[in-house]
């Protein structure tokens, strides 16, 4: 228990978890099943499959299997970049006077810059696997596609992003980074599509949005032969596979013979703080461990502090499956926020069931005192961490504050998901004093919400 | 022996060297002293004092020590994102079909990206010991800038960039990095120095240049109180505490038995080459073992291997002392190649000299093929490497493939200095297919090499 801890806690090739796990195995309420728009009935892998790998959609709808093997080649792949670091921040801990001990697990040392890649290399090789050409997807902030991208070159499939038009054109580095892999990446809405086509002629010079992205993408896996439709967020084939973030934390932490007190992570559609948390929530559910988990949300867009508890669509365009969730509703369109990952209208239903039964906690933060924590965080630990991954750091140095307030030497574990080297332009508007924050009046919130599918 | 090869060979932090190694102890031919411009006379410490940090004058100058202890202070900077990792290049090695073994040392695990920062933070240390309120610099592609910001920041000095305008203009990312670090960043030729306004007078709208940039830098160190200059490359301390990077690679050979046949360097003002060679060119001077050193430099600005070994100004403004070095002329202006770190006109003295005595041998090599092997690189190992780093990547492509015709099994060991992503305006034009190669030719570099300064 004296061990000598170091900055950088990494765990030996050897001990890399070689199975995923999946909490809802342990969930003694299972999160609601997701249903077929046109049925109202929960899906069934056939009906998925069209859509989905179809390995990936019984990962999706299994609620019972604990632990799934991980194959070879993924872990062949993971090795490249994992296992990832777990920090002690003891130059933050110095920085903040604080007694309490701060540690990071870190996913942004891969060039996709973030956790993105443990499900897209997944993805990928179930698509692989099942001898498919390639996969479509879409992509915001562009974390997702440079992810998939490289998963697809890897696996040699074929990878086609459709990119909403306004950060394509906006990030034209993050499109470049997904055609050095080899990627077809389309702006969005294109022409390429029915959808695409139709959105264009109804809104003529449209910049796109997330919902017209995804209606693409799947359009385009859907009526192109040897293709499948990929998602990097939500799912909870995702949050299985990012389970990897969590049992490499609980294992470092077990090497030096840590208990963490508090686990945070910043919470968009629940891919990193769901696969962070999962072997911490599975100890709590089977009555062997209690932790304190916050999920942290931009206050710009807040489903799960402002939301409602219900089944909605998990699209803009409303062609995927409901899914029971917190949410603000499908139509609910989030201001220029900077934090591009954390802009989804829903949640993973898994973290939505958690949160419900109080499992869990969450918190919304401001943009400017999130880049505020980031520029310290920076400055201190000499990572420019993500503007998604500062909402965590931002309630893990209050937490830190408050320990020095009352003297707890508490055990505080944070996601830090990625690197901000492609959000300049949101550092630039913070360096400049030109950030705004903005939080939707209640009006705005029961105007989206009141647009529900209604089930039962 | 047998022992397997991990994917990345991590040192333990109790691993880390705690000395740095002066290869000029070593070395039976000296790099030749450097001159003040003024008398052509040696250099004494202080005359170099009221320019650089006294501590860095004496490293400077200091060709018979080996061994220097490194700061506890600075290896507690380095633990944040060192040892790096050593990591062996099995995916590569599959894609090339080859029987050689592959290793690079990968030093873009860190927000400056590339190894800049382990001088960085030295640089940044002395300057804080002897008291001082900051340091002055230059910046062209950013990478040293961003270094010097991180490590000024980390120490609370102030740290003034000077960045060549056009840089500051074209890369806006890399200066809004800087800013995030707390760094003054100034576009260079600017209104806030003699040699700027006169610069900006003589040459009206100019977007500026390396040259101009060190005078403005030099200038605003020397005249302004508590200030010092600092330099990323070229000087032989910055070699000194480069040599953390061979340091390491050795550490970890030697932990699995692994004995180097080859190692290969990008060469631009040698920090990095010399850093990582250092520790085997001492075992090869003092008869202990033998290797094949490359360096490689860019076909565009080739120092080595079509330069002339002569006492040079190592800057474009000819304030700073002569250096005796390969060089293409302080005149000389490269193409407009996007390897900007490899763009200087000389050489290290250690370098230099070391290549004068056949010690290690040199290579250019064309900016198409070195993005080619960026990205063949990038698609199997996950990493988007920086184009400087690239050339390295194309000689142990090159390497390898040779290999795979003899059957050899070499070890080919190089250094991966950082990573790409603020270079995404060359690989767009990569990707784009509009890269060109530019040779300078025989009649250029004549011309350059005609105004050398006359030393004895």
């Amino acid at each position: 228990m004296n061990k000598e801890i170091p900055y950088k806690i990494y765990l030996e090739e050897h001990e890399m978890p070689k199975e995923w796990y999946n909490v809802r195995a342990d969930m003694k309420n299972k999160p609601a099943p997701i249903l077929n728009p046109a049925t109202l009935k929960p899906v069934t892998v056939e009906e998925l499959s069209p859509v989905f790998c179809e390995e990936l959609a019984r990962q999706e709808l299994d609620d019972t299997t604990a632990l799934f093997e991980i194959p070879k080649e993924i872990r062949d792949f993971y090795k490249m970049y994992r296992p990832s670091p777990l920090v002690r921040a003891y130059c933050l801990e110095k920085k903040l006077d604080t007694p309490a001990h701060i540690y990071y697990k870190f996913e942004g040392n891969n060039t996709s810059g973030s956790h993105k890649l443990n499900s897209a290399i997944a993805q990928a090789y179930y698509a692989k696997q099942q001898g498919l050409k390639g996969v479509t997807t879409e992509t915001g902030a562009g974390q997702w596609g440079t992810a998939l991208s490289m998963a697809c070159s890897y696996f040699d499939l074929d990878c086609r992003v459709y990119m909403v038009k306004v950060s394509y054109e906006q990030k034209p580095f993050r499109r470049e980074v997904m055609r050095t892999y080899g990627a077809n990446v389309t702006p969005s809405p294109s022409m390429t599509t029915e959808i695409g086509k139709k959105i264009n002629e109804e809104f003529p010079g449209t910049t796109g949005s997330l919902g017209c992205a995804i209606s693409e993408a799947v359009e385009a896996a859907t009526s192109c032969e040897g293709y499948r439709y990929v998602l990097g967020s939500v799912l909870s084939q995702v949050l299985l596979h990012q389970s990897i973030i969590g049992l490499e934390t609980k294992a470092a932490l077990d090497k030096y013979g840590i208990k963490a007190d508090m686990i945070i992570g910043c919470a968009g559609g629940g891919s990193n703080l769901g696969g962070l948390i999962s072997p911490f929530v599975g100890e709590m559910l089977r009555g062997e461990a209690d932790y304190e988990i916050v999920a942290v949300e931009p206050a710009s867009c807040p489903s799960l502090t402002r939301g409602k508890y219900a089944y909605d669509f998990c699209d803009t365009g409303k062609v995927c499956p409901l899914s029971k969730m917190y949410t603000l509703g499908s139509g609910f369109m989030p201001s220029a926020n900077h934090a591009g990952g954390l802009r989804y209208h829903g949640m993973s239903s898994i973290v939505s069931q958690l949160y419900d039964d109080g499992i869990i906690s969450a918190r919304s933060v401001g943009q400017t005192e999130v880049f505020d924590a980031a520029q310290q965080f920076a400055k201190v630990e000499g990572i420019l961490p993500a503007p998604e991954s500062s909402h965590a750091i931002r309630v893990a140095i209050d937490e830190a504050l408050k320990c020095k307030e009352t003297g707890e030497a508490k055990n505080i574990v944070f996601g830090l998901t990625g690197t901000g080297y492609f959000d300049m332009v949101a550092y630039q508007k913070f360096n400049d004093g030109d950030m705004a924050d903005y939080i939707p009046t209640d009006e705005e919130l029961e105007r989206s919400l009141s647009n529900l599918p209604k089930v039962d």
